[in-house]
């Protein structure tokens, strides 16, 4: 079921994409490469299907809000992917975009995505002014120097260290890094939200926990998964020396915490009292951390 | 009267900047060495100027906005200086950000400073939410693939050819790479704006126009200027095999062409009809055609 709303949403957030960007130049072109790939779609899906259970954002609001967050995802992948930064040569099933446009388009073509992020949500055509202006500011915190880039710059100066973080450090890392646009996306979709606060709340709280789970099952695929079906380069974090949880804890451990951190957001969306609306957000959730386990 | 008054406004800018980039991590030192760093303020200074002859917007917001425009065009500094793209070791008179940071942090700060353009806009203490999604749109429309980075990108293709670009080509990457956001400062000066359609085109014309003629005293500073002066590399563009105007069409016809584009600025500014209140925008213009020549 996930896989399916997942691939349906891809193709409203590619077919929206597909028709902004244009080809006009060989920028225009690495942007169309790297964001309309195969990528799974899963913060998109998040904020569709956080957006089912707002009545205050229509669809196409919705979709403009998943391109945006889609965009940030992407250029953060393209400039994590750089030589100086985690220098992957794979991404997404395909080579990544320096190696396939060179260095500086790539990081031009990263630099372009991310400001397409704001405009397509200063243009969409039917939210409010202020959801556009919260909007906004939920994407550039998420992403800026206390949020994705703090995460990214974290996980690099890690990697220098003799000694393995604690478990502390790894769970900071992580949630920066992977967390915070996890979160932000279920936000995204509760703009203007018809749910009451203690709700948005617990929404957000799942965002966050559901956000960590991901990122300790990306550091156990990195570790167990097959590259054709990941689609990246695996245990790329064990040759950059990355301190993942598996390399921490174990393989066993990272299980036992994953399945735990996925628990528990699933126990905040059933104690919801939301009933069926919040069905497809729930295996969303469980598709995130059962992903070729 | 205008390095005064860019002093004041720089000041104003590195007050409001210092208190929101803290000091928590090394990408936020390198954020702070970036944008506090001594630069020109021109472009800040533009907002401010146009903002003076605008009602609709306080003291606060026009530093907010200037602020925001200061920021994109530093994060844009520090990516043009990596070493896949330009490749220049001085920047505003000391040592690139990646030569003292590193590149993976250089091009993390300059990440950051991208978001915090659109984070500073969106928490405005007084602007309209209309104001912040025009101010929004028109940031991010200037910097990205149909404005700067696509001028980035065709300025650094241009190095590649064999033979010398046209007028129109050079005219075409130079809006593009520092026109844009020269303009979009004035712009951003004149949301909600209090004058009429006709005078606010008009602004906009005179960004265009000064804008071009600004990049082209640049292109003639590279190859006359100071470097301890101008706290950059000079003849960067020569090393680069870049193609300027001086390049291209020789230095006295690029002196003929920016004190023509400098003038048909200034008349634009005179023939608006506004007084005195003209008088720091077109002062400023006049010093930003008149750098150390």
């Amino acid at each position: 079921m996930s896989v399916k709303f997942l691939t349906r949403t891809r193709e409203l957030v590619h077919n929206k994409l597909s028709s902004v960007i244009s080809s006009s130049s060989l920028i225009d072109e690495a942007m169309r490469y790297s964001v309309l790939s195969n990528s799974k779609a899963i913060r998109p899906g998040l904020v569709m299907a956080s957006g089912i259970l707002n009545d205050n954002l229509t669809k196409d609001s919705l979709i403009t809000l998943a391109c945006s967050v889609e965009l940030i995802h992407t250029y953060s992948l393209i400039h994590d992917d750089l030589p100086s930064m985690d220098d992957d040569d794979m991404r997404r099933g395909k080579d990544s975009s320096h190696i396939r446009f060179g260095e500086a388009n790539a990081i031009l073509a990263g630099d372009a995505l991310h400001d397409l992020a704001f405009e397509l949500i200063a243009n969409d055509d039917d939210m409010s002014d202020a959801a556009k202006v919260d909007a906004v500011n939920i994407l550039a915190r998420a992403s800026g120097s206390s949020g994705m880039v703090l995460g990214q710059y974290l996980d690099i100066e890690s990697e220098k260290l003799n000694s393995d973080l604690d478990l502390d450090d790894m769970e900071k890392i992580h949630s920066l890094k992977t967390g915070k646009l996890i979160q932000a996306s279920i936000l995204m979709g509760q703009l203007e939200s018809s749910l009451d606060n203690k709700k948005q709340i617990m929404l957000s709280d799942f965002g966050s926990k559901i956000g960590l789970a991901f990122q300790v099952f990306d550091d156990i695929l990195d570790e167990t998964g097959d590259s054709s079906i990941l689609g990246k380069s695996i245990k790329s974090d064990i040759k950059n020396h990355k301190q993942t949880y598996v390399k921490v804890i174990g393989l066993e451990q990272s299980n036992f915490i994953a399945d735990q951190l996925a628990a528990e957001s699933i126990g905040i969306l059933d104690s919801m009292g939301l009933g069926e609306s919040i069905s497809t957000l729930k295996s969303l959730a469980e598709y995130m951390v059962n992903r070729n386990r």
